[in-house]
């Protein structure tokens, strides 16, 4: 580490750390440690209390054990199911534990649509079982299934060139692979398959679509997710099988024989459920209506415990709010802590959230997300006003020293808060390694034991220092630039 | 590589190379495909033979062929069901296909046990669902299900200590972790757990025992394998939870309240069947009555498509006799090529070729069976006569140039040969890297993609050229010494 110089001065009541160091860009624990014994260059009032809260949040598990409690008492909790509203009675509990000042919950109305039973058997040329889980929002085959040829491409603009005859009656089989990548970048390019392929496949005449699995892992785990219908085009039911069995299938096209397939999927559209948007809040001493909003999803899908998807945001952003009000007391701003309803099936919770305090999104100093999982935090992307944009150089200095470097100035942020935007309210995202992110995505081994302690408490950490540093200042990034 | 003298004389006829060379220790492809330019010191005609073979080998992808072929065209095959059957073809055609000169069967009578529906659910204090799945040969629990409290033990020793009042009329849960060795060792010390576990627990009056999966993964598969009844015991059902599974239901201990699991097994006994050794050869040009025996299980578990447990074993041995064949031409002993029946469920077919070929068991040179999955071979142990073990030391500075060691001399061989040392037959073990072969062990994620090309091309390389030296040679290590 270089230092130009040195010099302290402490004020003993709060704890100010002034002075003027060079930041090392090295990121270690052990120079993490010894940051509160090194000063920072042009360093506020704001970001020695944020580093007291970094340092206690070193020594806290807290986002773990909250995922832990999260999927181990409540675990599946799609949204409208039985385990939905225990994961909001969780939650209520879990902030008024916590010592959350003002607990509530907004309700929002989702459709309750039930997996069920899904089979798939290849029965001609080699008779085999594939593994098969049923796209979010698909209606069912007929009770006694559905058996038609399978006809194989390899995107959804192959299908869309192909001649309609040979699709008509058939089972569309999208066999697109999806590539590893820290950013997960090639999510988008594939899950067009999953939300789009059957009204494609429906218009040329398919009775059924099937699709790799949109997923990074080479198992027999099944990836589900969201798709969806369109008015005008016929529903045709919807599944996707694991990336294993899509290999097994593809190599069944080598014999000179049709493949035929037989799917069975027994989904259910339940009806509408109440779920809620639960909010905790430590409100703010000086300026209360000035609020740094931190969120989450709630739901899961069914087949996993949630942990990745997104436990470990609630986990992450529930502990840096409690780590912040342990650690330095209640922030100057409000700190309101949001556990999305019903994400996984439209960021359903985030547009009620919209339209309920549609009136005071301006009092959003800014709001983010976590919902990646726990891979380590690498980047911050921030919405902010350009002229102040890079006014908390201490902020992000102390990152960069954390291993955190700032990125760009025009990220929507995460899922449930990426429509803010639109509306004036700046965002932040912190990007995370989601190198091996889609081995578990949207299957049943999404689980506890896929988070490393050591990755989420890096998340929980980088989290805290920013809610604190900006909840604890008068830096006011409204409003965000348009796009 | 370091080299003493080189010296080299070229037999056109048979190709053969002999002199001297100090062989090099080190073990990389470049110095192995020098290897037909360098002699070894003593090196035999049949090592001349054996390298042609290797060389041939090293360019060939039979093995993997092989078992895409019975992975894709068959798939899962566990002992009487119709995949079985479908097996036992598969191999008839491939072994004739491949020009074997005597291709036979010979029946084995299995139980054919059938998996059927299998349930698992915490009904309290935390309602989930958890993967699980019947051990193999597992009665099934009443239709409706069968609820009861669950008592946790670390260990089967744990659970005899135990109290009787704290077991009786409660579900038994066997929670033994496996930790991950190359060797493997430390199935051994834990599939007693998923053996005995049943016959255990019913003697403590339990209704029914579950275990931690005998396994080294973190993921939702359950895995399966067989276990075994007393007679004079009362039989309970059986079931293996995920590791997954099984840390989440550990977890639920840490509440006050009893946990409590609701189990449906609906697995059956659906009685005897014929299944068939299929045996493959090559004869013997000068000594066919001399049988240098390789072989594998043809059987799998049914849940998974049998990919590594054991259609590597079958890839490995068959593509190994196919090679040498079409390299050198007929063996001057005979090469016998045995895919074995019902190894799962207790080395059915292996016994019953015992019984079948009593009288000839005194003709096998050695005995050998891949049943470890294609991780690489870094070892060969032995069970040779004392006083002619050390004779083929060219083989052996050939192996340990490949990187495979010479072993201990006191090896039972892989399981289907594990009997014949009792009857004087001598057997070989190739040690393969098992790091990760109990990960996928008898899971739904036995498939394909597990397999490296080049490490079931290895495993084909090193059988081809110990069984092509052996089946060429008057090395006689009979009879196999006792232990």
């Amino acid at each position: 580490m270089r230092q130009t110089f040195i010099s302290l001065t402490i004020a003993a009541s709060l704890g100010f750390m002034l002075g003027g160091c060079a930041v090392s860009t090295h990121s270690t624990s052990a120079d993490a440690k010894q940051e509160s014994a090194i000063t920072i260059a042009n360093k506020t009032p704001e970001l020695a209390l944020a580093m007291q809260v970094k340092n206690a949040s070193e020594e806290s598990d807290l986002a773990y054990e909250i995922v832990k409690s999260l999927t181990v008492e409540v675990g599946p909790r799609i949204p409208g199911s039985q385990g939905d509203k225990r994961a909001v009675a969780w939650a209520e509990a879990k902030f008024n534990e916590m010592g959350f000042d003002k607990v509530y919950k907004q309700p929002v109305r989702v459709r309750n649509w039930e997996r069920g039973f899904a089979d798939a058997k290849v029965v001609a040329p080699f008779p085999q079982e594939l593994v098969i889980t049923a796209l979010g929002g698909s209606i069912a085959t007929p009770e006694s299934g559905l058996e038609a040829k399978v006809v194989m491409f390899d995107s959804l603009a192959s299908l869309s060139e192909a001649d309609k005859a040979t699709v008509e009656g058939n089972i569309v089989f999208l066999n697109t692979r999806m590539q590893r990548d820290k950013a997960g970048k090639f999510y988008g390019k594939v899950v067009p398959n999953r939300v789009a392929g059957a009204v494609e496949a429906a218009k040329m005449g398919a009775k059924a679509v099937i699709i790799r699995s949109v997923g990074t892992d080479n198992s027999r785990f099944a990836h589900t997710g969201v798709m969806r219908y369109d008015e005008e085009v016929e529903k045709i039911p919807a599944g996707a099988i694991s990336t294993a069995d899509a290999d097994n299938l593809e190599a069944m096209f080598s014999s000179e024989q049709d493949v035929v397939l037989n799917i069975n999927m027994q989904a259910k559209d339940a009806g509408w459920q109440t779920s809620y948007n639960v909010i905790g809040e430590f409100t703010g001493t000086e300026k209360p209506d000035e609020v740094v909003l931190i969120s989450a999803h709630l739901d899961s899908w069914d087949e996993g415990t949630g942990a990745l998807d997104d436990g470990a945001g609630v986990g992450i952003v529930t502990a840096a709010a409690k780590i912040i009000k342990d650690t330095i007391g209640q922030p100057k701003r409000t700190i309101r802590v949001i556990l999305y309803a019903a994400e996984e099936i439209g960021l359903v919770g985030a547009y009620q959230y919209v339209r309920t305090n549609r009136e005071s999104l301006e009092n959003i100093i800014f709001a983010a997300e976590s919902d990646f999982g726990a891979g380590k935090i690498y980047q911050l992307d921030t919405r902010f006003d350009e002229a102040v944009r890079n006014d908390p150089s201490d902020l992000y200095a102390a990152l960069k020293s954390m291993g955190v470097e700032l990125g760009n100035n025009t990220t929507n942020g995460g899922p449930d808060v990426s429509m803010l935007p639109n509306y004036g309210v700046p965002v932040i995202a912190l990007k995370q390694d989601g190198t091996y992110y889609f081995d578990y995505h949207h299957t049943p081994n999404d689980t506890l034991d896929k988070i490393e302690l050591d990755d989420i408490r890096q998340n929980q950490t980088v989290w805290a220092l920013i809610t604190a540093y900006i909840a604890n200042s008068d830096f006011d990034p409204r409003p965000a630039p348009k796009r």
